[in-house]
């Protein structure tokens, strides 16, 4: 399926005329020309020109039949079992796309059903509702109306629909969805919506929030006298040289991590009042997911569903807990006991190769060093690999309703894979080594090759892609008819999510907050990365990949809970490493504190710090005030609507 | 303010009859005989007999044509500035009562403002509607439809809402008012209202929980064959045998701590189910106060509310929490200040007089040994005291707008203030002292004689007051006209909220959660006086105090915080006392393990404590299912009713 963006340029090099509206001048693209578009079922749909939204692309084996039946339901009322979308068979019938496009009423019908609000003829955005829709502005105009996202959400939502119900079997239409892409974002909200959209605004937040930390950590440096020494212990290898903590430097990290812990809560209060106030303005705070229909991959037997009293298929809580907890939970335990294995395994080997060298001292025992390593990479990809496999059966086997329901388990058992991947062997330094020096080594090589990599990733190659292949590509095929571009465009490799995206950011918060009195130039180097990483980002999703379908979403979800546990782990773990830190072991025992005394009051302050967050975290309204009182406000007449519906 | 409980023997000894409807054979009690009850402004409200609600005392001076005013304001329309409510002068024009009533179409409006739920005719529980009333079912039967403590509350919130509005300076109406009360308590619930009904459940529900506990304490100190030791340890006075401690009793010790710490949060999290289902079903899950008018106390500009866009006093957000950061809480922590002076007093008095009383020997310092706790004591109480009133003035000045925003603060501030009261001592023994003997003896006699004291201040002397001052007065009042009925039982005490009865459970639960590890038999002891506090509690609510208005209420509200914060403290505490415990210290010096390790896997064990209650906490639901179902129905039924409205 590909997203044919039809506003560009006024749009007219790509609409396409209904038949009834007979206008005389029509200046169509060869993509719309040829046989016509479907007709509406509304008179009040019908209008000049058509949006092309979607191109769905059909498998090779599609008989022209069975691709007229589909337009043919494409088309259909939903009462009847239809999409009630425009379809348009592409250059000819037997071409294997269909262009899509959606009426006004389908989509305005999708809004209602969907919970978006919209702005009213009182300013105020409000929910959106069909019967009212002459109240609500632009209501006539559905480019202005609807974003271009949500447009194309909404075709997809109702194919969907479509799929769910009747369970088509159509060969091709459930894998070939393709996507395509246009470089004119007018706002990240706007064209790519706002799942796309929290994630940019959660990268630029964060991002220059990231600031005072940053200075604060150059300033600790400096004025410690150590900013050369840190790069070189961090940079070089030698032990002996890292093993030697200044009293001033140490007191500084213990500044700097109070200072980060603290931050790290104010942050994510100030996020998701931000958050709320996006989901405000986006119309995305009153989502009425559990009320619509249930995702297209649930099944269950057909029953009356106790909220809506809909006839849908049912499938109860317990059922899902039970498969959760028999299943999902002991499936991702194993999962995570095969990474300790490997890490176990990769230790082990590495001792024996040691011995090994040491004991023949050849070539080939040098050689050997490199094996536990090497395999230890391929053993983790392998998992990595066959764990999302995995997940993704497991999620689906869940049978989860609501399609955010589902995104969600399955984010939070990736993540969970993940940040164990990444942290395993660092918290194995920080607390059974407990080998400082080890772990800011460690930690800086991981920042500085996780920068340079993800610059040579995210900026050039995608730049050379970009000069090299896409760019000829693209002017070669600026004359060409507007179906070629789809098909072109379609070439582009599927978006893959913004999993990658919020991991390499979690990841980053990781080292960042859980061991920042170690390496305090940890928010330095993350604020550089993420001031290219914003740009980057943005090219790939515009250029280098199809643009994706995102439902709206009213917050990060599963992410802004992660974000939220990590900062209150990172109190834990940065206590510890206080307490191992060797200078400040010295100094207790020369200031008469035994060993017990001083872990009482890494404890204590441990405990003190904590309490500290959670006040601030209950203190910080979520929300800011005038949101509060918008969002009271909908309440408030949703509750009078009811008691004044009841009179009828 | 008097209740007058019309429903006792068919109710026609207090029923009146309004004029317009001039049935012939009337039986009026004395009370309602003389001039006649107001008249009812609408139509559909006239009924054969009125039920005497409450009954307002007036001052001692008011003249006859203030309560003739008085009375015509009450019966005034609401939408001309009155109460809308039906009052009847008592026995002639000039005494100093009014009995108050409600009219059918008052009491229906409130109940729609107010947000209840009652039983529709699809025998759902559907959020009433004043338009709908016809499909709800017992509408027209008030009686029925409503709970005797609803009617009397919607009563006095008409009352105060007049107040509210006009700000009416009569004397006598604000200070007097008088609860009358009726022994046929049907449910608690029906008669004292929701915040009553909370109450007596959460007692019920929690003196069951302790079962398990109790058992296993028993068991635990059976077999560890230290059941009278452990007694005549916490009785007897000699420290000598306290100190020893058997390994067995310890490991025993730990079992209990484990198993109490879990048990405390499925406790609470089963008390939420089990609180969601009972607000469900008492129809008060969707109160709309905030919605609502403003409490009587609030002041503030006039204004259009943002939420409602009624007209009325605003008062601006920032400017209470910049109360609340600037007064309250410096205040507050000004008098928790004062407490630990207190304690420290005491404890450098203690000191002071030992010395003394070594160096004289004599009879004066002997008596002087007793000054100490003397003028601890009485400084407390005082303290106490002089708090209570400031907390009062502090949550007015803080000018909430709700009731229950005032009510959840004022308690807030006293909670804190008594729960460090109670804890101070122990507390400073157990993290100062550090000698775990003394905090078993006091915990052990704090229970008995916080027991001792429970039995005679509940059981005793209510039965004595009852038996010897309450029942001859009584049956003297029996044949007595119903308004000296009204006024004997206006003589006793107002009902002093159940301020007193939550802190004690609160406390209870410190002992036995915070401490439990210390003295294994606390959930015994409790499960004993809590059978008996249902009882007592239940008399004497019923007999001994003015039957209170109780607003409808959701939850526990505040109270539900303070024990789930106290079940995860209690997790530090124990941990912390079990490695205190002397045999555990001296067992781990032999098994090799160093002080500082122990402290490790103390600090260990309480993290993952902790992250096990976490867990279990967000892991079961906070409804049950059928809640849930239900709840999410309203929503969507009311989300639907939006959008139809929108079409009109």
């Amino acid at each position: 399926m590909n997203r044919a963006d039809g506003d560009e340029d006024g749009g007219d090099g790509e609409s396409a005329e209904l038949p009834e509206a007979k206008t005389p001048a029509s200046k169509l693209g060869a993509a719309t020309v040829g046989p016509d578009w479907t007709k509406v079922s509304c008179p009040c749909c019908v209008s000049q020109r058509v949006e092309p939204l979607v191109l769905v692309k059909l498998g090779e084996k599609v008989r022209p039949e069975t691709k007229r039946w589909l337009i043919r339901v494409i088309g259909t009322p939903q009462k009847d079992g239809g999409a009630a979308l425009l379809a348009h068979p592409g250059e000819d019938a037997s071409g294997d796309i269909i262009v899509l496009s959606a009426p006004r009423c389908t989509l305005l019908k999708a809004t209602e059903e969907l919970g978006l609000c919209k702005t009213y003829h009182t300013e105020e955005l409000e929910a959106f509702s069909y019967n009212d829709r002459d109240n609500f502005k632009n209501a006539d105009n559905m480019e202005v109306f609807l974003t271009l996202a949500e447009r194309q959400y909404i075709v997809k939502y109702e194919l969907d629909g479509l799929r769910a119900q009747r369970d088509l079997r159509v060969p091709g239409l459930a894998d070939n969805y393709t996507l395509q892409y246009r470089d004119n974002v007018y706002s990240v909200n706007e064209y790519f919506g706002s799942s796309v959209g929290f994630y940019f605004s959660f990268l630029d937040f964060y991002t220059w929030s990231l600031l005072p930390l940053a200075v604060l950590g150059l300033t600790i440096t400096y004025f410690s006298g150590e900013a050369e020494k840190e790069m070189d212990e961090s940079v070089s290898d030698s032990p002996d040289t890292s093993d030697e903590d200044s009293g001033l430097a140490v007191s500084g990290h213990i500044v700097q991590a109070v200072f980060s812990m603290l931050w790290s809560t104010v942050v994510m209060e100030l996020w998701k009042r931000r958050s709320s106030s996006l989901s405000y303005r986006w119309g995305t705070m009153h989502l009425a997911e559990r009320f619509a229909e249930p995702r297209p991959g649930f099944h269950g037997d057909l029953g009356v569903n106790p909220v809506t009293h809909r006839v849908e298929p049912l499938f109860s809580e317990w059922q899902r807990d039970l498969r959760m907890a028999l299943v999902s939970v002991p499936v991702v335990g194993l999962f995570l006991g095969l990474v300790v294995l490997g890490m176990m395994c990769f230790y082990w080997g590495e001792a024996q190769v040691q011995q090994l060298h040491s004991d023949w001292d050849s070539l080939l025992s040098q050689a050997l060093l490199y094996a536990p390593s090497v395999l230890h990479i391929a053993y983790a990809n392998a998992l990595s690999t066959v764990y999302r496999t995995v997940a993704r059966s497991l999620t689906e086997y869940e049978n989860h309703r609501e399609e955010s329901a589902y995104e969600n388990h399955l984010t939070s058992k990736v993540l969970v894979f993940t940040f164990f991947n990444c942290f395993a062997v660092l918290f194995h330094i920080a607390f059974f080594k407990q080998d400082v020096p080890l772990l800011r080594k460690r930690l800086a090589s991981l920042l500085i090759v996780t920068q340079l990599l993800n610059q040579v990733t995210e900026v050039v190659i995608p730049f050379l892609v970009d000069r090299f292949i896409s760019a000829p590509h693209r002017t070669e095929s600026e004359d060409d008819p507007q179906e070629d571009k789809f098909r072109n465009q379609s070439t582009l490799p599927v978006f893959p999510g913004l999993f990658a995206e919020y991991i390499e950011l979690l990841v980053q918060f990781g080292y960042l907050s859980l061991f920042s009195c170690v390496f305090p130039l940890t928010a330095v180097l993350l604020l550089l990365n993420n001031l290219t990483e914003i740009r980057t980002d943005a090219y790939k999703i515009c250029k280098l990949f199809r643009k994706p379908f995102s439902p709206p979403a009213a917050s990060m979800r599963v992410w802004q809970v992660a974000f939220e546990i990590l900062s209150f782990v990172s109190v834990v773990s940065n206590c510890w490493l206080l307490f191992l830190s060797p200078w400040l072991q010295k100094v207790c025992r020369e200031g008469g504190l035994s060993g017990t005394n001083l872990l009482l009051l890494a404890v204590l302050v441990e405990h003190l710090l904590i309490l500290v967050k959670l006040v601030m975290a209950v203190l910080i309204p979520d929300e800011p005030g005038w949101v509060r009182k918008k969002r009271e406000h909908i309440e408030f007449t949703s509750m009078q609507a009811l008691r004044e519906q009841k009179l009828r």
